[in-house]
């Protein structure tokens, strides 16, 4: 590990299994293994969103045996309510939350612009006003990685700028440029003046270059070059079309050094997972699942359905036959339908469960696949029966 | 057992112990056993209220684990969703819901006369509109039964005729009246034409009376002598002052035959079941636990807590010192607080397990006091610490 920003030697990367790109069956995916303070993670993992300080209507039991082995928290909210002093005089996020495993914070870039409201954004940082109560706050490079040092969080990621989609080269340019500069002056703070030496964190950087695939690559390079222990890419899936976030990050994998994790933000959906790997990610991230099933949209091997259509009024078998998840094993599909129908609150623990288990046990088969050198094959028998929403 | 309306010898009701009156610290509370074919009751007992097929927010599991051994459903509710025949076609709403132990429907009356729109009472029965869809609906003594038997509870109760708060003399006598020859119908119709005979039932019937003490009498006097397996009280806490439910249950208890169960319908608070047991009462149900739960009141000893208080943001303790329940085994009052707080659904499960938790552990703990014949000072003890809600 030659990445400085791991304040501790309870982090490691090591790369399991990459299957070799043949002519025949191109693919970038890999199975790697990270280790940090609070346990192992598996990659390909996917990694439920828990904003609040909570994986919403889900207790972490029910995370956990879900399968996952990592949740992603927002600092925004956080840094917000109840706020990060708070949730560091009760010895950090997994203590208050009571998450025993592995925790990543967000650099909460990404919800100031899309939250907060009266943003100014300078050399220094950005001030916005709080969503919740119109308080201002400023955040910047060096603040952002002192509120998720509070958080404790194993993996922190520092302030960025997300451009929304479209802009000009120009402004992804600027944007870019700015996000480097603060780049290093997280690594800086991070590695000269660490706000709490004695909680063990690493340290991703975060690539953007927002639509442009040559900066995209310019930003990778850059970001790669530098001592982070990861990288996560930023500003992908925030409206542009799907075939253009592949493009993009097609073009960005190449770039980037192969032996750190590669984290891609906020995507995504069954069939994204999937494309995600193919093209070389190894975490993800996405409120989705968890959201399209508080609304009714489960995922089946062939397609999201939704429970409150009536042909599920009568359903005596679960809602994905052969599905190994809480909700699947023990209900049917009828009695679902029926909570949803009543927009009862145990419907949406319910529903959260199996599409959490979904998007678990797909990264975990695509492990599977990666580690038997059959991913390329797995990877089109998915994508061939599985129908995308289209939304 | 000399009750008819238990239509088989999995059901038994048994006295364990009465304490006697003594002049010093009269009591009428008692310790019984009642058998049925998904298991045994001990009371007194409160029951947790499964509206939609659902005890709000939990699983069976947590329903189970905080010590309910018997839920209540709402027959009015079902049948408009998702529909009695559709939970018959189920094997019942035990499975259909999937809880194992033992089930009691309601009559459906109460929420007929304060849900239903545009009622029709005739001496045959009552049509109700719908507050769903605005459809007609008929329930008669026999029609009810009939949907009572597709549910397939283990209790079930006759259509009766709930007076508001307050009513004349000559109305309150009216419906009970009608009440009293529905009952003798719904006896014919459950003993002699029984709608599923080989899903074993058994029928308490409903003791009405409005707000008249000598009525009240009237009505225990005759419900009572009928071969009903069990009475409710029913048409209290409708509105009526608390002092003038407890004097109008004081003068029903000596009413009542000794040798059947008593349920209080739709009672109570902490403070309440407490007071139900000293008069006699068995059974309890009410949504008032896990309701005011959702709104953030939550029981203590010494009163109910609204958990958004700024007090608990920094409470590093459970809500409740030394309570057993999940909640506070595992999670401090300051998470619940910022869960409330954030209105996140966890909050809704986490403050229903501790209110639920806390009535099912005060009704054992009234039990074992009554077992050693240490209820009076049990009861004085708890109302001289328990603040009640002003509400
Ligand atoms: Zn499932
Ligand atoms: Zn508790």
């Amino acid at each position: 590990m030659d990445a400085l920003a791991a304040r501790s030697s309870s982090f490691a990367f090591t790369i399991d299994v990459e299957n070799p790109p043949v002519p025949s069956a191109p693919t970038w995916a890999r199975a790697c293994t990270l280790q940090t303070p609070h346990g192992l993670i598996q990659t390909p993992m996917f990694m439920p969103v828990g904003t609040q300080a909570t994986v919403k209507c889900l207790t972490p039991e029910e995370v956990q045996a879900a399968g996952a082995q990592i949740i992603l928290a927002n600092t925004y909210h956080l840094m917000l309510r109840p706020g990060s002093q708070l949730i560091d005089s009760f010895g950090g996020l997994h203590a208050f939350m009571r998450w025993p495993g592995p925790l990543l914070t967000d650099s909460g870039g990404f919800q100031v612009f899309s939250l907060g409201h009266l943003r100014t954004l300078t050399e220094e940082g950005v001030t916005f006003k709080s969503h919740l109560d119109g308080s201002l706050h400023l955040l910047t490079p060096e603040r952002g990685l002192q509120i998720e040092a509070e958080l404790g969080a194993d993996f922190v990621l520092p302030l960025d700028i997300c451009s929304g989609y479209p802009c000009t080269p120009q402004e992804a340019r600027q944007a870019m440029e700015r996000t480097h500069r603060w780049a290093l002056r997280a690594l800086e703070a991070f590695t000269q003046h660490p706000h709490r030496p004695e909680r063990p964190q690493a340290l991703f950087g975060i690539v953007q270059g927002a639509f442009e695939p040559e900066l995209r690559q310019e930003s990778a390079r850059f970001i790669g070059s530098l001592p982070f222990f990861g990288l996560s890419i930023g500003g992908l899936s925030v409206g542009e079309p799907k075939a253009l976030m592949w493009e993009l990050l097609r073009a960005t994998t190449p770039a980037l050094p192969r032996e750190k994790p590669r984290h891609l933000l906020g995507v995504g959906s069954p069939e994204d997972l999937i494309m995600g790997i193919d093209l070389g990610m190894d975490l993800f991230d996405c409120v989705l699942p968890t959201r399209v099933a508080r609304h009714g949209g489960l995922f089946t091997r062939y397609g999201r359905v939704n429970i409150k259509r009536s042909r599920f009024r009568t359903e005596h078998g679960p809602v994905e036959e052969g599905c190994d998840c809480y909700t699947c094993r023990n209900y049917s599909a009828a009695y679902l339908h029926h909570l949803a129908r009543a927009e009862e609150q145990l419907y949406y623990r319910l529903g959260s469960i199996h599409n959490l288990r979904f998007m678990l046990r797909l990264a975990a088969e695509a492990r599977a696949a990666i580690l038997a050198g059959t991913f390329p094959a797995f990877r089109d028998a998915f994508l061939a029966s599985y129908v995308p929403a289209s939304e």
